[in-house]
C-alpha cells in the first residue's frame, strides 16, 4: 500500500505578507525507503517568523528555500519505517522535516526525543529553537547581571516568554513589550515579567521610560522597526542589544527601517549584535538540560499555540506576522 | 595693563549647518588671576565634528554648551602668568580651553607638555584626541588580527588617517573611504592604505565588494548615512563595526538616518558598538607613548591642515562637514 503525503511546496516568491498563491498544496506517494533511510510521520510542525525569510532569495545564514520546494519547517514526529540502525519504528523525532505529512530522512540533522520527559510540543518551544534562542541570545550575548533591566520586544511570543523568565532567574527586572492587554496580562501574570508595554496602545518609549527608571540593560529585539527605536532611546550606560529578529519588517515592501537612534550606542557606549542559534548547535544537550531543570522546578513556563490541519498553513503562518499567537505557534498534522 | 581676549561665544543654537549669525564674537578684559589659577594664551584650537553636537540641547555624552558660553574646544597654549604651583610662566599645555585667544584655568584638567617632542599641533592631533580616538576605538573595540580586513570612513581626516596607519602596522589589510581624488591619493600614496574608495564617484557598496573580497572584518564609522549602510552590506562573519561619529548626520534637520541595513548584524553575527575616548583617559599616556614611538619609527604619519586667524573660526568649523580638510583641521590663533 502506498502512502500519500500531502506538502506545502514554494510555488512563488512573496511580495510582502505571502499569499495563498504563494503556495502549491500538493499530493503525491511517499515512495520507497532506500537503505539507511527513516520514514517519520509528522505530528507538529513548527511556525516561526524566520520563515518568512527563508522565502527570498537573499543572502542570508541559510539557503533560501528554492521554487518547488517543500517548505522547510522545524517538526517533531513518529518513525514509522526505519532501514537506518539508529532509528527504531515508534520513535520521536526532530528536525527540519518540511511542512507536510511525512518526511523521509537520511537520519542526519534528525534527534531522537524522549516523549516521557516533556509533551512534544514542548520539544519545538521551550526546549527547542525557540528557547535555544531565548537562552544563548540572553545569556551569551546580553551577560545579564543581577539587578540589570532587561526588556524584551514580542514578549508573549515563543522567544521572548522564554528570555523574560531566564531573566527573571538571573535575578533581573523585566519588561516584555506585547501588543494588547491579553499578551500583557500574560507575561505580567503568568510569566511574572515586573511590568509590560502594550505597544498597541502605549507610547512605548515613553512607557519604557516609566517602567526602566535606571534605563535598559539588556534590550532583546525579536521586532525591529519602531520599537528598536523607541528601546535604543532608553539605553542604560553600556548596555547590550541583542538583534535576534525583525519580525516588523519581515513582510515589507518597503526598505528595511534602520534603527535612527542608533547614535545612543555611541552616547552610551553600548552594542547591539546579531545571533543564529545555529551557532550553538554543540551546546544545545547542556542548554536543554537546564531548560528542562527550570521547567521541572515550575520557574519557567511553556504555552503552546497550536492550529490543527495541515491544510491550515497558509493561514497560520499569518498569525505570527498579525500577533495573534500566544506562546509558540504549532501547527498540529497528525494525532500520535 | 589688562588684557583683551576675544571669544567666540555660542548666541543661539543652529538649525542644520551652523550659520555666523549663531555665534556672538566677544571681546572681553582678561581679569585678575585669582590664587591657584594659571593664564593660558592659546596657540592651536582644535576643530572637530564633534563639536556640532555640543552646540545641540540633547541628552549626549556631555553636557551641551550653554547660550552665551564660550565655545568649548580643545587648544593648546602656553602658561603666560600662574599663580598655580603645578605650572610655571612658559609651559605648554593642552586642555579644553574653548574658542578664544586667552583662558583662565584653575589647572584643573590641564596637561603640561614636552614641546620637544612633538611640534604642539600634533598634540591636538595624532597624540591627542583623534590619535587616542583612533587608538582605542581600532584596537580595544575593533581587535584586530593579522590579515583581517579594516575599512574606515572619514579616512583622510584627523581619526580616519590614524585608524587605518594603525590598523596597517597590525598587519591588517586597510580600505579607506574618502570624499576626493586628492584624498584618496593621500590615504594609499602618503599613509599607506591597500586601497581607498572614493564616495563621491563611486558606488560605494560594489566599490567595497571589489576592494573587499573577503569582506569586511572591522568597519571603524566617523560618517554614519549610506556610507554605514554600504559597508554594513558587505561584513564579513563575526565582523566588528566601530561607531566613532556620524558626520554626515550632524547638522541633518530631517530625522537621523538609521542603518537599513542591520539587520546584516544577524546574518553575519557582527557587533556594532559605541565608543567616547573620554572612557580611556587613564591609559591616554600609555597610547601616547606608543602613537609617539610608531610616529619616531616613521610608521605613523600625521597631518594638519591650519587655519589661521581666530576671526576665521565659523567658517573653518563648516570645513569639516564639507569635507573640505586633508587631517587633522586647526585654528591657529596666536605665534608663539
Amino acid at each position: 500500500m502506498t502512502t500519500s503525503n500531502r506538502q506545502f511546496r514554494l510555488a512563488t516568491r512573496p511580495v510582502g505578507m505571502p499569499k495563498d498563491s504563494d503556495w502549491n498544496f500538493a499530493e503525491e506517494p511517499v515512495r520507497e525507503l532506500a537503505v539507511g533511510e527513516v520514514l517519520v510521520r509528522i505530528l507538529y510542525i513548527s511556525l516561526d517568523p524566520a520563515m518568512r525569510g527563508w522565502m527570498n532569495d537573499s543572502k542570508s545564514y541559510i539557503a533560501p528555500v528554492g521554487i518547488g520546494e517543500v517548505m522547510r519547517a522545524g517538526a517533531v514526529g513518529r518513525v514509522v519505517k526505519s532501514l537506518n540502525p539508529k532509528f527504531t519504528e515508534g520513535d520521536c523525532v526532530l528536525g527540519m522535516l518540511g511542512v507536510q505529512e511525512f518526511a523521509l530522512s537520511d537520519g542526519k540533522g534528525l534527534t531522537r526525543l524522549d516523549a516521557s520527559l516533556a509533551p512534544l510540543p514542548v520539544y519545538l518551544s521551550t526546549l527547542g529553537m525557540p528557547g535555544m534562542t531565548a537562552y544563548f541570545g540572553l545569556l551569551d550575548i546580553g551577560q545579564p547581571k543581577p539587578g540589570e533591566t532587561v526588556v524584551v520586544s514580542g514578549a508573549a511570543g515563543a522567544v521572548g516568554a522564554v528570555v523574560g523568565q531566564i531573566a527573571k532567574i538571573k535575578g533581573c527586572r523585566v519588561v516584555g513589550i506585547a501588543g494588547g492587554a491579553a499578551k500583557c496580562d500574560y507575561v505580567v501574570n503568568e510569566l511574572g515579567f515586573d511590568a509590560a508595554v502594550d505597544y498597541k496602545v502605549e507610547d512605548v518609549k515613553a512607557a519604557l521610560g516609566r517602567a526602566c527608571p535606571k534605563g535598559i540593560d539588556i534590550y532583546f529585539d525579536n521586532v525591529g522597526g519602531d520599537i528598536l527605536d523607541a528601546a535604543l532611546s532608553r539605553l542604560a550606560m553600556r548596555a547590550r542589544v541583542v538583534i535576534c529578529g525583525a519580525v516588523s519588517q519581515y513582510n515589507s515592501t518597503a526598505p528595511i527601517k534602520g534603527p535612527s537612534n542608533y547614535l545612543s550606542l555611541l552616547v552610551n557606549r553600548a552594542s547591539m549584535t546579531g545571533m543564529v542559534v545555529f551557532d550553538y548547535a554543540s551546546r544545545y544537550s547542556d542548554a536543554g538540560r537546564e531548560l528542562a531543570g527550570w521547567m521541572a522546578e515550575g520557574r519557567l513556563k511553556s504555552r503552546e499555540d497550536i492550529v490543527t490541519g495541515l491544510e491550515k498553513f497558509p493561514e497560520a503562518l499569518l498569525m505570527l506576522f498579525k500577533g495573534e499567537n500566544m506562546g509558540k505557534l504549532l501547527l498540529q498534522v497528525a494525532t500520535d
